[in-house]
């Protein structure tokens, strides 16, 4: 029997419920501490409404944050723009990102399913497939076709150039060694744009 | 009364068994979950001992992790080389910390206390100032000393430098996101170098 639309419509408004009481929750408890019937009783849904959708917090949660992810796509974040100006569009980026990681809708469960995924490999395998390697494919894309343009050296590793990005970034983020702001990521594009230059 | 040298002897032994126990257990079941009573019981102290020279757990973990770092000074791994050549000087220190981050008696640990830095500030803030801003002020005080030297850019920021060598490595460690080698830690000291060269 297909669904009415009425239905259809109760069907989505609860699963955004119980994804957005997953991220609220991860944030406020951390990963360990999450149980199913907490984010159930958060959404105003019954537990057998989340299994019916998801075998396990974990998966819920990995859908949140693609979720997340994507209506952060949506205002612009992860899509990667190419002007054609390379040290501009990954400042557009990285600029975005500190924008993020300084929200707080953002850093607590980004933060949470971060230490989470250290610590559990499995969790952090996951993660990194479906989050994480996606977004960085991306910043490689985005260098691959400036290297073709003869912008970055022949040589760049294209890997190790996004770990250059991203990884000062990712570090300031989760030790908190010092302020996050668009002039630190701004320095960091100039001075590994620097490092990648044609011979 | 002055201690005699067998009750010293006693008391540094006990004090080095619930380090090595804090250490080990923190990696066996993270940070959220390790107790005083299990640190105790793994010691094969009482749990006074340990309440007569620490405050908590988060106490007994930084002075264990200060030690872990202080062992690791010992076999070369901390103190910082300024042979005049800063590349192979940046490459010795970040090889040895690729060799610890692969050596599981220092990665559990380590990843179950940056987790939980991560997501508990006063922890993170603890940890950072104990542990990591005197690692990175070895780094910047060898990168200041090739500045003078003229080996790199007069405009270098120094600070920047640093995270751009510990944010890589950090990144690949903790996200797992391809394997920690050499050959990835010797490329991004080159690639880092080129783009602090001296204009």
């Amino acid at each position: 029997m297909a669904k009415t639309p009425d239905a259809s419509r109760r069907s989505d408004r609860s699963r955004r419920a119980i994804l957005d009481a997953a991220l609220a929750l991860v944030g406020e408890v951390g990963y360990n501490k999450l149980t199913i019937e907490a984010i159930a009783a958060r959404a105003g849904v019954g537990k057998q409404t989340i299994y019916r959708w998801w075998p396990s917090k974990a998966a819920v949660l990995l859908e949140a944050s693609l979720s997340l992810a994507g209506d952060a796509a949506e205002e612009g974040g992860w899509s990667f723009p190419d002007t054609g100006d390379l040290a501009a569009d990954l400042k557009q980026v990285l600029r975005a990102t500190v924008d993020e990681f300084n929200d707080e809708k953002y850093d607590a469960p980004t933060r949470a399913l971060t230490a989470a995924g250290a610590t559990d490999p499995e969790l952090g395998a996951r993660f990194t497939e479906k989050l994480l390697e996606p977004q960085l494919a991306l910043y490689e894309q985005r260098l691959r076709s400036a290297r073709e343009a003869g912008q970055i050296a022949e040589d760049a590793d294209l890997r190790l150039s996004v770990e250059m990005l991203v990884g000062p970034l990712t570090y300031r983020w989760l030790m908190r060694t010092a302020p996050l702001t668009h002039a630190f990521t701004d320095a960091l594009v100039d001075r590994v744009l620097r490092g990648l230059a044609p011979h």
